[in-house]
């Protein structure tokens, strides 16, 4: 067994770009996580899981030169050469080569965990962060498109926020302009310079696809006329139409988004919840369908916080098997980052909103059993552990965030009573408990008023 | 970017010791986590999360050489030596060091979440797996030993197991004996005998505790006599009072014991669910006063599934600050195996109970309106993505575990109504719903006998 160096101590640290969560940060991301576990559950996808260490040559196998570089790789034990999943997308195609056949066609998985990237760390970045990805693989189908962007936007409400949109768009719909105007070969370019569409603005856009794809300037103002159709649904897919008519493809595209824009007004989705936007072209190298970014109202600059798209064939570099899909993920910390922001997360340090205060230390078995009459009623309590002067835990409960103090001293207890304080109003209350466990519980839930039950632990 | 040899296709596997989580196996994984995030919560735990790799000095400071051995480490992109964590201990460790100041005591704080050991893989042993531990730090009270027992309890009970014994003993115990006998300077290797004695048997240990110890005879047989006390709390804590009389740390140790027993049956704990069991002796390096351990009555044989202790200095490599704990671990994949052995878990592989038919290829629209009716009551459903002959929907149906089949053809659909089919029993009833989204629930919630709400997604 090794010791610590006569000589001092080991410097408590973490390495640069990780760090650790401490309870009021990871409280609202437990919290967000079980909502989008809850949210693609309900639509039918299931759990799964994968190592988290992988062979180097599964990883490597597809990504970037810049994923290459930022690699956490080793040798094992066993001489292996090993990788850490730098995304969730390159362990399912893998998980889906090795187990499709086992678990058959339509396969809805969701998969919440962490990924590294040795990225140099900046503000907001971190070499280690959570993703929260949702997919439906094996169909081409609508419906799969349809219900990604029925879960987008059920699960930004169930997390609590009401402003924000959804943008489609279709990759067909350009291919097929890009077709008409014989611009197929340039693909790749011109929706490089179009990605770059908002950040630096039209003539920029039309010079870049002059000078580097080599367009004219009338097909460069062609694409660009394209890429700036957005807006209320009905009038954008209108005009959608002429520029892709007689091209197969991009009609199809068109007829597409179509029928999930007839699902989504099915479905109650507000309007301006969901948007065309065919000037969104992410992940040139990867989506071939549908593609879904979504920004909040409050906060766009930050980026999509919720993004996917259809792929043409998730496996192939494991697999002859042919596995087309869509999906989805929710990115957790640019979300937190938004709503830590827009002042939406309280700065709670208790997941309990009870402290029951130790305050006669001869009466233990009396808060013991108060503790477990409040904890029978599924709500959160924390005794106290010393019998400390009041104030002293009245401090701490202030500190912690919990919401109410239960104090009683022998002379309550002797009666059979209690004191519920609010810590928010300093004002307190008696209630007789002792022969009325459902009395002490209805005051409890009246003064956390429990109306929507998000306060049950 | 690279892509795959023109010769062929990348092998997909997992490494060696480690393994996917398929849904059937992720599904209960994933209920147990949430049981306990949610027990512990209810006691005021908090979650934390620290990052899987730390520098290599935060791993070893404290590792026996078997952990050392079994380290993960490698050199990262900035030349640091790293190392992914063996446990979830020595980062809580390296965590309250850092950051006690900002985060006061008592700090009770639970961490569910992934360790690595390059062990090597035997039946049931993984490289990779799930830690569910919740402590308490900075607080000697018997407080906190008492909750650390109802916690396992209630996670135990809550996650539908109810034949199960937690045994408990204090170090303390042992200790006093031990002084009292003048073998204070031979505790670690009686224990180490002592922690066999379940394994070998009493003579074995007698004989290794007089070979390797150098006990006489007559000391030999008075600890054995103490280790074999075990039994009824009443009982048995009479038997130790003589054993430790006269010596001041074993007579605390009992007191200590009596404590935690009487608050045991003041918060309803069974008799038969809460044993003392002198012989244990978990943790020799590490624990230092009361200790638990959790045996399945059907089970036993599996081995603790939920084992922790008192802990007189949790962080004193990192810190001088004194920081006293107890804490307790759920061996989630001890559990599940036991679980599975036990017929306990069922084999589903899709966490929403409804599937709902894509019958006629021109309803999309009221299949989508009838998903959307039935999700919003919070109870699953998932649309079959493709119209395909219904005998080969019902037959992903029945392969994927779905209660229930929701079926509506043009007619039903004309008339506002569908069928529910009990995958079961093949019993099917007609429902109407379009004017009455309520008798739908109402007659969904019937046949999935939702009445502890379990099934809700």
């Amino acid at each position: 067994m090794q010791t610590a160096p006569m000589s001092g101590l080991i410097q408590p640290r973490t390495l640069k770009g990780f760090r650790d969560y401490l309870p009021e940060v990871m409280m609202p991301r437990e919290r967000i996580m079980e909502t989008a576990r809850r949210v693609y559950r309900r639509y039918g996808f299931s759990p799964i899981d994968t190592p988290v260490l992988e062979y180097l040559e599964i990883l490597t196998g597809k990504g970037s030169e810049e994923t290459d570089r930022q690699l956490y790789r080793f040798e094992d034990h066993g001489g292996r050469q090993v990788g850490m999943r730098f995304d969730l997308t390159v362990p399912l195609a893998r998980f889906a080569a090795q187990h499709i056949n086992q678990l058959g066609t339509p396969f809805k998985r969701y998969h919440i965990a962490p990924v590294w990237r040795g990225e140099s760390p900046q503000a907001g970045r971190y070499r280690e962060f959570v993703q929260c990805d949702f997919d439906t693989i094996g169909t081409e189908s609508v419906v799969a498109d349809i219900e990604t962007g029925l879960v987008i936007h059920e699960l930004l409400l169930e997390i609590g926020i009401k402003n924000f949109s959804i943008r489609i768009n279709n990759r067909q719909v350009l291919s097929g302009v890009l077709a008409k105007l014989e611009l197929t070969e340039k693909t790749v370019p011109v929706l490089r310079s179009l990605d770059k569409l908002a950040k630096i603005g039209r003539d920029a856009v039309a010079t870049e696809m002059q000078e580097v794809a080599g367009l004219s300037a009338h097909q460069a103002q062609q694409v660009l006329q394209l890429a700036e159709i957005k807006g209320a649904v009905d009038e954008t897919l209108t005009q959608l139409d002429p520029l892709v008519a007689g091209n197969e493809l991009g009609e199809a595209g068109v007829d597409r988004l179509r029928q999930i824009v007839r699902a989504m007004q099915t479905c109650n989705v507000p309007a301006e919840r969901f948007q065309l936007d065919v000037s969104i072209a992410r992940g040139l190298d990867y989506y071939t369908g549908v593609i879904f970014e979504t920004f909040l109202g409050d906060l766009p600059s930050i980026g999509s916080i919720c993004s996917g798209g259809r792929y043409d064939n998730l496996a192939e570099l494991y697999t002859k098997q042919h596995l087309p899909g869509i999906g989805a993920s929710l990115g957790l910390d640019r979300l937190l980052a938004a709503m830590e922001t827009l002042k939406m997360i309280e700065p709670v340090r208790t997941p309990a909103p009870i402290l029951i205060v130790y305050f006669d230390k001869d009466r233990l078995q009396d808060y013991l059993q108060l503790a477990q009459i409040i904890r029978s009623a599924g709500i959160g309590a924390e005794l106290y552990p010393e019998p400390r002067k009041l104030a002293a835990q009245l401090k701490y409960a202030d500190q912690r965030g919990f919401q109410l103090a239960l104090i009683a001293g022998s002379q309550e207890l002797d009666a059979g009573a209690c004191q519920l304080k609010n810590l928010a109003t300093k004002i307190s209350s008696e209630v007789t408990w002792r022969d009325d466990h459902p009395a002490l519980i209805q005051a409890i839930k009246n003064l956390l008023q429990l109306s929507d039950g998000t306060l049950l632990a």
